[in-house]
């Protein structure tokens, strides 16, 4: 049994890794802010902590745990929202994963895993996008989280591993379908679903790589099990080009009723398109995506309809 | 007559910048803390405000003097001290820019230019290093440096002109003489003045280029000068190699008495080595530096005995 700080654990991602850690049963500790988690999203048996990971007096609350891992999945994880409060997404994206890199540090905690993104590279001509390309964020929110990973690998020198998972583009069950203006997998299929009629922000060539909540969480335990010499990123990512259009029909073909679609205006900041090599991780983690999006879209529309 | 704030004029490059603006006839208003300036290092004729630049609440009180430009330099400079409180450089070095830069959005200033740092980059194989390279700092400071450049580069797109200088070494007249932690020049010819024996903490074969305050001046008066269609990032360099050992011989032909070296440990995060092209900089800001080395420790040895 292991002992574990999985920040964000009301949100998407953080509840799914924190439920699998506690299905292991291991000790799972979350602070959450409840900003966009909601408090009923914690798994049972996980002990909540209400607060914001930027804070340095509940950080500094936490000494007494002695972790064993920290898994940094806490965070505004939208490039639109970072525009709306560029001070918020700095300190809860950036400040935040320097004040628990300072925690393993003062606890002597070994391992931390941090949730990166594919933001952190920007609209990049060679694709599949390796781990090697070069960092562009064209978002506030890219820039906050590339700053994460920098901090991340500096750390490592003080003997804490350091692991950056950059997750592409995340959906399936669990995913907010009340927030209009994250996620892009929950935004179209909350409309399609209440208004049988999509409203698409942008080109209907943009396109992502989409990957399944399970594989994403399989990330981040295979993150756990490897030890780590040096700081590693890695793509989390299926190596799938998918466009707008074609995730729109995947929708389409699920669903049970006629969905109408229509393209207007755009997004700041915005990537076109990235999709990922994961090779890196595939090798190093043996790691492979296992949903591919047909299915993952069908295990999702069954979540929503119950 | 322009109007223009200019952070940090109670430090070394803060001060000679805004020393310049005043004697051309401008307007110079500056926000500083006072953590490593000097109350009495504020040229005359500049209107101080004592306080943080990443204080939201000083920030917003300058939004009545409608700038023409803000020239960002105050934060905290050293790779070494980030160490000491990393929250705090955070704070001082990155969210400070965020600010200013929402300040200019709100104001309607049309122009920004930011002291970044040759840190930006980390220890390169391709030397001298042209504005192209990856950026993979290897100190805190160079983390919140570069991710106040991408902050820059993204507000531009709002129409705001942003231009960061990666300064490398400065050194000059006006250099704090009691920080012993800060400016490779003034911390080698403080000792050597001062015990006329210097402990270099590191190898003598690091090297760095060393560009006179002058020249940095004149670098920040260039850019304010021109116009800046796209985010423009520039080496303020000299393209001249110099290690440890050939500096400090400089300062030992230029002494008359004789100094004694000593070479023990090394510093947290400090780069082996880095120099700058300065091409760029040179075609598209007519940019050149005019002050060798030689000359420029004289002039700054001539500045302490006085």
């Amino acid at each position: 049994m292991s002992n574990y700080l999985v920040t964000g654990a009301a949100g998407f991602i953080g509840a799914a890794v924190a439920r699998n850690l506690i299905n292991q049963g291991n000790k799972v500790v979350t602070v959450d802010n409840l900003t966009t988690g909601f408090r009923e999203a914690i798994p049972d048996g996980v002990q909540f902590i209400k607060g914001d990971c930027q804070d340095p007096e509940i950080i500094t609350s936490l000494q007494p745990f002695k972790f064993d891992a920290i898994l940094h999945i806490a965070g505004q994880s939208s490039g639109e929202i970072s525009y709306d409060d560029p001070l918020y997404d700095l300190q809860t994206n950036t400040q935040s994963t320097l004040l628990l890199l300072k925690l393993a540090l003062e606890t002597d905690c070994r391992k931390l895993i941090y949730a990166s993104t594919m933001s952190v590279y920007g609209d990049h001509p060679n694709e599949p996008i390796t781990e090697e390309a070069s960092t562009f964020p064209k978002s506030l929110y890219g820039v906050g989280k590339i700053a994460s990973e920098h901090y991340s690998r500096i750390y490592q020198q003080y003997g804490i591993e350091t692991t950056s998972l950059r997750l592409f583009t995340v959906y399936g069950p669990g995913q907010n379908m009340e927030n209009l203006r994250q996620g892009m997998v929950s935004i179209y299929l909350e409309q399609a679903l209440k208004n049988k009629h999509i409203i698409v922000k942008g080109s209907p060539d943009r396109y992502r790589d989409f990957v399944y909540i399970d594989d994403v969480v399989n990330a981040f335990l295979a993150a756990l099990a490897k030890p780590q010499i040096s700081h590693n990123v890695y793509n989390v990512a299926t190596g799938v080009r998918t466009t707008v259009e074609e995730l729109i029909a995947v929708v389409q073909k699920i669903l049970p009723f006629e969905v109408s679609v229509e393209y207007s205006g755009s997004t700041p900041g915005d990537q076109f398109g990235i999709y990922g090599n994961c090779s890196k991780i595939k090798k190093e983690l043996n790691w492979y995506p296992e949903v591919n999006l047909d299915i993952g879209i069908g295990k999702m529309v069954d979540w929503v309809l119950k």
